[in-house]
């Protein structure tokens, strides 16, 4: 049988360049950022990505201690008013410690992505950009729980 | 200066269950799947997901060699009508081996989540599930490259 003891190893392919250098729970969606490739990468990795208008970020979130993750049930952001949740909350402190993120593509230039809209501290480990099709986006009607609304009203 | 050189090791929360036992190009999203959370979870962390409708799946792509990973610009699926792209397309051979898609939630039982349209064969590993935040999905309008059109024209 399976189990979750069996592990592999990820490294960074890029690093977030941003002006935010503390993680603040509100107000991303107008930062700009980059993601520039570590060696040994070049540009060539980027070729053709300057024709989208999005990327999904996989990023690591580093700064949060591994035996810091909690996979129990808690409430989001420690708010009383809210119910308790698992992984169905976005908290850092999470499975793989793994960030996700849709961002708008302002250009390429060379080996550096510039994106608005990512909420990832300056330093980031980048694990992987793709780019947006739509085809991915949700099939059907979306139906979301009421915290959540509350706790996303100022986050972009 | 951060190099690629360091590393972090995941490993995973979850392993998929599929009818799919082998990789295919198309026809993904009437897949009815599960992924069931590994020993040693219970069924806490998925505590509230029910009350989303769909989720965004981060799982390994682990039939991948890792040797095979390429980063370079090639023409997607071979298909010799198309450009050299970079880390801009969605192939399995890529940065970290991550995969990430977004899915229906058709429901949670104990250690099991069911869904529709998870595009990861049998036996998948899976690092991370996040509720699906409609603040998450792209602001502004969405472009794309032609190529990707046709490439999706029969994925889901």
């Amino acid at each position: 049988m399976a189990t979750a003891e069996r592990t592999w190893t990820v490294s960074p392919i890029g690093s977030v360049s941003s002006p935010r250098g503390e993680a603040t729970d509100n107000e991303w969606g107008t930062i700009r950022a980059s993601i520039t490739l570590l060696p040994p990468f070049d540009g060539s990795p980027l070729r053709g990505l300057e024709e989208f208008s999005h990327v999904e970020v996989i990023y690591l979130f580093d700064r949060v201690d591994p035996s810091s993750v909690c996979l129990h049930a808690r409430r989001p952001r420690g708010n009383p008013s809210w119910p308790e949740i698992g992984i169905a909350q976005r908290a850092k402190d999470r499975p793989n410690r793994l960030g996700l993120s849709t961002c708008e593509l302002l250009g390429v230039e060379d080996r550096t992505i510039h994106v608005r809209g990512l909420d990832a501290v300056d330093g980031t480990p980048v694990l992987d950009v793709k780019p947006y099709l739509q085809e991915f986006a949700p099939r059907g009607s979306i139906r979301r729980a009421a915290w959540s609304t509350e706790l996303m009203a100022n986050y972009f």
